[in-house]
């Protein structure tokens, strides 16, 4: 059976040493606080504008500012800033999180879509960091495509053991 | 509705921000690889041991030495050291990866319980990063348990919505 991370790569066509190449350089000291808050905000407007009624619905249960502080205070905290975002809310946990989520393929590359975008908008990010944030969002959209298709089939055993015995409600 | 940051604090009775007082200090480098190595080491001589074959039942399919590594590799990450576990298996992704175990209070309880005789036989942990790695563990159990609390909710109501659909195998 493909590993999440063999399935992560198979699907982004990205490397797992290309997609932790963010590893290599701090990217929080070398773009600050600022640039992440603006990557964020810039990402959930045309998120929040997105003509597609099902991409945007997937978003619908948070307030854009709730999307926006989550997002980015992961983001500083896995590229090398302090751990605002366990502080406040525990492990990022990012397949359990995205649990309520459809994270299809289709859903995986207009997110991706709409990163680039953002990232090409956001003025002060060198053409080296983006590379490497494009790598590790694609890598990261995809690994939690693989989490998805691992929670169906989970459901699927366990509604087939709940058929098999007496009802309990 | 309770977070899981609150549940895992409100069971573990660990303050978020003791859980995440691993990030003042870089425990990687105060403690060095072979120590890490040796406490996962200690830690699943004691689980593969155990006596409780309900407990160790849970880690059956794996081998010892897969365990080790997966766990020491992952602290080391976490408390300051390189991104072994990333490289290696992508992100971590806690409440996901354990998505296949009975993560229980029980469970929880008894993991703490060998968790705490490792820390306390593997020399060379000081007594300040003891406390700390300490809560951690401690927070980071309960946490998995309200992941896992999660799970049971969302299985119930996808197989209410199966039960509703005509059977499509």
């Amino acid at each position: 059976m493909q590993s999440l991370q063999q399935k992560a790569s198979e699907w982004s066509g990205v490397d797992p040493n290309d997609a932790f190449a963010i590893d290599e350089t701090n990217l929080f000291e070398k773009l600050g606080l600022q640039t992440f808050i603006n990557l964020s905000t810039n990402f959930y407007n045309r998120v929040y504008d997105d003509e597609e009624e099902w991409f945007r619905s997937i978003f619908s249960n948070s307030s854009k500012e709730d999307a926006i502080r989550n997002q980015y205070e992961f983001f500083v905290q896995r590229m090398g800033g302090p751990p605002l975002y366990s502080e406040r809310k525990g492990h990022p946990a990012l397949i359990g999180r995205h649990r309520p989520f459809p994270v299809t393929h289709k859903a995986a590359d207009r997110w991706l879509q709409h990163m680039q975008q953002a990232l090409d908008s956001v003025t002060d990010i060198d053409e080296d960091s983006k590379i490497k944030m494009n790598n590790f969002f694609r890598h990261t959209a995809f690994f939690l495509v693989a989490g998805d298709e691992l929670k169906n089939q989970n459901q699927s055993v366990a509604c087939k053991h709940a058929a098999n015995k007496p009802a309990a409600e």
